[in-house]
């Protein structure tokens, strides 16, 4: 039986929930709180090298092939480690989970949200997280930033990827229990403050 | 769209199949057929890295990891190499798909068999063989062989698990369309020729 809280972090790349996590991690543990922080993909040596596939160079992946490994990497991580450390009372903390794989496979890919539901439920057997913090820059910040960066084809069309993610994850906190939109466009320390006042409202 | 037939090759290990799936590859050949024998797990450069994760020794895999794995080897296959064939007209001579995950991470690992065929469909595109010839030798056969070679409790389990997975090929036989169990206590030539014969009941 899970005891411990399931705190999970989202947002797209270089959204600072890294950073998040970690002071997150810290004020938990003064707070006199039994914690450990792992992250998706990975958190564990099979799903480590899970991940080396889908990052390989040259090697050919379709994306339902992708979704399948990051699922496979996903039970492993929930088994082996998150749902062991729940039972003992632990919280949890986690940079992606199953919210990035609908940003990142259907919003981003295109594959049907109910297919990555499924196998979302079934990876990790119907585990929710207890509260879910969603990092995301504002559209302004981030056209701005993408104008400027970016020129190529290529790169325009990571711009057009990281849009159709952000509606997504719009979407997913609206249909979401207990999912909050946290505006990382502030100071890192400001950011902290609300996300420590989110734990708090629900008495973490 | 689907052009060319795809025939499954099923069975435990050592039933014979791999000598049968060579010989009805040469039949098919001399027939005036364009053929391709391929086999799961693996068939593609991607499924084969896959199903090292699976056989790595010392590496922690879990049930569901493990059906996660396969499925995402299964999905690469059938995209990249089984359906472009079949399109382009080809007979696709396959060992081991979707009936094999049922009889070894279901009716052996007790895996729901729901979950397994919801996965099935997906990693396939739905996707079913026009024909499925299932070799199985006889539970005498199987029962004297065991009790000669086997004697300790793992090698007792491991019989208890193939046990499992023979009455699972049965069932799933009477439930699959086109689906045929060959008698594999017969001598090799003798097999063939019953699987030529269900091709040839089946105008292939």
């Amino acid at each position: 039986m899970k005891k411990g809280k399931f705190i999970v972090l989202e947002g797209p790349d270089r959204c600072g929930k890294s950073t998040q996590a970690k002071m997150l991690l810290n004020y938990l543990i003064t707070q006199g709180n039994d914690v450990i922080l792992t992250r998706e993909p990975g958190g564990t040596r099979t799903a480590e090298r899970i991940r080396q596939i889908v990052l390989e160079p040259g090697l050919s992946v379709t994306a339902m092939t992708e979704l399948f490994l990051y699922e496979a990497s996903r039970a492993q991580h929930t088994e082996e480690l998150i749902l062991p450390a729940l039972e003992a009372g632990k919280t949890v903390l986690c940079e992606r989970y199953t919210m990035s794989t609908c940003a990142y496979q259907g919003y981003g890919r295109g594959i049907p949200l109910r297919i990555i539901r499924t196998l979302n439920r079934i990876a990790t057997q119907n585990l929710v997280p207890d509260l879910t913090l969603v990092f995301l820059m504002s559209d302004k910040y981030f056209t701005e930033r993408g104008e400027y960066l970016y020129s190529d084809r290529l790169e325009r069309e990571d711009i057009a990827f990281r849009k159709k993610m952000r509606r997504g994850y719009l979407n997913m906190i609206k249909r979401t229990p207990n999912a909050y939109l946290v505006d990382a466009d502030k100071d890192i320390m400001d950011v902290q403050t609300r996300v420590q006042e989110i734990l708090k409202e629900h008495g973490i």
